[in-house]
């Protein structure tokens, strides 16, 4: 038995997040179809990272798979690839010790969401980008993020459905930066909870706006109440983009922003 | 009767092309339905820069309609937009004389392709951007676009469906950048044939790999032979950046960079 990573991107439009369904919509679903395909018929199940949710995209997810098949590791590459549907490629494969383990070895997440604030939608990065119409206040969407920073209980920020055991995450960075009419948001954490990064979106929109000040983000934290805080924000625009783990299992990860420039080529 | 000219973008994955077709595909049908519902159920003719083909993109294409309706301008903006697919947008309305007229007024087009240049696919862009896995020589595809560049017979690039009357157009530039791991083709010429771009992208991509010298693109010109020159390349990754029309008509066109940077954030 030899345990493999892999590096996965996926565009997660019209996917129902990673994890597998019962309809067969999940993007494990289709990954562990191709595995087992490759294999020629062995079942092959993987663990992520991190599960994102419908409709998030990956640039860098990583996952590992147990496997008895010996194959150079960049025919795991082409040969998965070949079998892929068109929105789900492996970037990368690489053997690991039986002591990684892509869900438990992770350190840290890093999510970026990437948004268009724009009087009239574009269609032309529809469903690879969130879209506001409003003018937004990069100052006052970075002060409300200075309150988020650091360990907290993120009760307000949890989808109803989360099954994490504790509500307490650390988020060590959360940066908002603007070009033109664009907002990169970055965040990186240990770890999040189920629609974390979407609801804090929603906060930072309602601040951007004007509606909210930034200490309502410190005052959120604070409640503890879903009810309290903004609509959770479109998926669109969300990004899964580097997971670090440590350097001694030797994973050719690119940092958050060179993932980003690999594949989108945007000027952040 | 009063005449307008309306600025749309759309995302042309999934249509087929922007002229009317007969099962409803083309952008085209989306574009006069809607034209038709804000109207009330009178029937709206366009007429357009430029016949986009299948799957092609566009950052501002440029069409007139001539109405009875008084709107105010914005409304044509939001109102249509409101009975639009997500996949095309109305980004501006004007006034227009009646001496306007979207397609014989217009003095020139450009197009943008975008390719990603990747050892491996990746799907985060599928469908916006064009995909080689090889290694390409920019200096090489430079020095074959040079031959390219002026007024020519371009049956070579001619698809055997192209009804124009006359095979000669002028391309008045034609640049290649890079940045990483992309590249840019900016095409801008008085008019194009059909799949005119798409034919000169196989050709560039072939003096790309190194398979034929630029010297090859002079040769096909001459030879006005659509056989001897490359397979049409994939329109994923075509744009319809910007139309040129006399300044007079005070059309609120970007430029094709500031439309590439408005609608997809590139760093080109």
């Amino acid at each position: 038995m030899a345990r493999i990573a892999l590096g996965l991107s996926y565009n997660g439009q019209g996917w129902h997040g990673w994890q597998t369904q019962p309809a067969g919509k999940g993007v494990q679903d289709a990954v562990e179809a191709a595995l087992q395909r490759f294999l020629g018929g062995a079942r092959c199940a993987t663990i992520c990272a991190g599960r994102t949710d419908a409709g998030v995209h990956a640039l860098q997810q990583v996952i590992h798979i147990d496997v008895q098949a010996e194959r150079r590791m960049e025919s795991w590459v082409r040969g998965v690839n070949a079998l892929l549907p068109d929105a789900v490629a492996v970037q990368w494969a690489r053997p690991v010790s039986e002591l990684f383990h892509a869900r438990f070895e992770a350190q840290n997440r890093t999510y970026l969401y990437l948004l268009n604030a724009s009087a009239v939608r574009s269609p032309v990065l529809r469903g690879r980008v969130g879209w506001v119409h409003d003018a937004l206040d990069g100052a006052a969407m970075r002060a409300a993020a200075r309150y988020l920073v650091g360990e907290h209980d993120f009760s307000a920020f949890r989808a109803s459905e989360c099954q994490a055991a504790s509500p307490v995450r650390t988020l060590h960075a959360l940066t908002v930066e603007r070009r033109q009419g664009w907002f990169l948001f970055e965040f990186r954490g240990n770890a999040f909870l189920h629609h974390m990064v979407r609801n804090l979106m929603g906060v930072l929109l309602m601040v951007g706006r004007g509606r909210r000040p930034p200490e309502w983000a410190a005052d959120l934290l604070e409640q503890r109440d879903r009810r309290l805080a903004a609509p959770t924000f479109m998926a669109d625009g969300l990004y899964l983009a580097h997971v670090g783990y440590p350097a001694s299992h030797g994973l050719p990860l690119l940092t958050p922003r060179q993932a980003l420039a690999h594949h989108l080529a945007l000027f952040f």
